[in-house]
Order: structure tokens, then C-alpha cells, then sequence
């Protein structure tokens, strides 16, 4: 049965790994595993991305990621494990900046969960990127769905 | 921009890769890769299931899935690499039976497209498997979903 010790929330400056968050998530019980990956892109209105650099007010990502889980477990109440991990600092491109993987007995509710999950967590987790451009000028990125949307900038 | 060579479909006997099949779709034009990963799990009906076991027509299987392809592009234009991978022989509790990977730009296209492709595969390509039980006992179980439900039984 799902319970609190069963999500799986982390900020971290390490390298993500997919096959490790797979591999958490599912469990014996479980028949679905879904997994979505962020990564760096190497364009954004036509400038070349280098990379990505992402910081976190860290406390507040945590509780927020934390009170997501929650969302999840009460929406989606079959849902097994939850794990979301999200990367701080330089991401390059095609690597990883967050991982979302959810399991359940059955894939409707992974599916949904994880959908559901990376939306909330662009609008509600106060994360921010800066854009590295090719040309070496650089601009932070707010998620345009963000709550927390503005602060950033006014620094 | 997406093309036929973008589809990689394959039915094997090994195990399947999380991780590889996350790499082989990320490329450095997308930003979000979504993963869909059935599993074997330890249960069906109050039984406890040990293994369960998957055959194929795999001629048929494998034209299915390059129509499902076909599908995914019509409906998401946007999607990049189209991977998916379905194990056949004896998959044990945990381990992946198939692993759809989608990636786009944006993340509702590779969401939005992973979840119709495991729902059109369950429905269109012939695979079945067979549940194996602790007490001895093993049954073949269709997708309740799928178009050539009722062959395997008629054997």
C-alpha cells in the first residue's frame, strides 16, 4: 500500500541516472513504471544552448516537491512509488535536469500521475535556469507556468 | 525533423535497457523524453504470479508497431525518435516486458504520445503472454483491450 515512505524526493548537483530511478520505482507489486525525463536542449528562439544551469531556493523545492507526492497519493491512490529527483547547476545538453518515475499496479495511474506531476512541478517548485548561448551571452529562464515567476529577474 | 529512421521497433529475447533506450531517444533538439516501462508483477487475481511468458507473431507484431509509429507522427508531428521494444520469452517479477521512449521538444507531445502508444500496442499487436503461478499452475492471459483477443485460446 502506498505510504509516505514511499516517495522518493531529491535535489541533488550529481548526474541523474534513469536506469537507478527505474529501478527504484518498481516494485513487485507493480506493473507500470512511468518515467519522464527533462533534458537540455540545444536551441531556445533560435540560439544555440550550450548548456543549462539551474538553482533552487532549496528548502522551499524540497517542501514543495514533498506536498506534490501528496497531491499525487490523493488523486491517483494506487499509485506505488514516486520518485522525483531534479538537478542543480550545469546540465549540458541531452543530459538530464529532472527525473519523474511513478509505479502502480496499472499503467492508467502511472501515466496520469506523471503527467499530472512535472506539470505542477514547472508551476509550483521554485527552481530557475539560466540559458548558456553559444555566442556567451546567457539568460535566466523562468518556467512561464511559475508561481513563483518574477523573482528571479528582480535581483 | 522527424522521419521513418526516427522509428526504432524491435521484438527480442534479451532483457530490455532502460537507460540505453532513454539515451538512443534524447537527442540534442529535444527536451523532454517520455518512457513508459510494463513490468511483470507478482499478482493477478489473488494469485501469486512467479514469471510471466510472451510469444509474438513477430512478422505481424513488428508491421503493428511500424503502423503504430506511423500513428504517433500523424498525431504529434513534433515527436523526434520513436523507440519501442517488446521482450518475448520468460520475463520475471520486476523486470521490463516493453519499453516505449518518445521524445520531443516540448514535453506534452512525448507525454501525450507515450500513453496513446501502449494503449494502441495492447490493442493491435499480436503478443500474448502466460502467467506462471507459485502452485504450479499457468494460464494465457489476452490484453482484455486487444483486436486478435481469443486466438491463442482456441489452440
Amino acid at each position: 500500500m502506498a505510504s509516505p515512505s514511499m516517495d522518493e524526493v531529491r535535489i541533488t548537483h550529481d548526474a541523474l541516472d534513469v536506469n537507478d530511478a527505474f529501478v527504484r520505482a518498481t516494485l513487485p507489486s507493480t506493473g507500470a513504471t512511468s518515467i519522464f525525463v527533462g533534458t537540455t536542449r540545444d536551441n531556445f528562439d533560435g540560439k544555440i544552448v550550450l548548456k543549462l544551469e539551474y538553482e533552487a531556493y532549496e528548502p522551499m523545492a524540497v517542501k514543495q516537491l514533498n506536498i506534490l507526492c501528496s497531491e499525487v497519493r490523493e488523486k491517483w491512490p494506487e499509485v506505488s512509488k514516486i520518485i522525483i529527483e531534479h538537478r542543480l547547476g550545469e546540465v549540458k545538453v541531452t543530459e538530464a535536469s529532472v527525473i519523474i518515475a511513478i509505479s502502480a499496479p496499472h499503467r492508467k495511474d502511472s501515466l496520469e500521475a506523471v503527467d499530472f506531476c512535472i506539470d505542477r512541478l514547472k508551476e509550483k517548485v521554485p527552481i530557475w535556469k539560466k540559458e548558456k548561448y553559444a555566442d556567451g551571452g546567457e539568460a535566466w529562464k523562468e518556467n512561464k507556468e511559475c508561481c513563483w515567476k518574477g523573482d528571479k529577474n528582480k535581483e
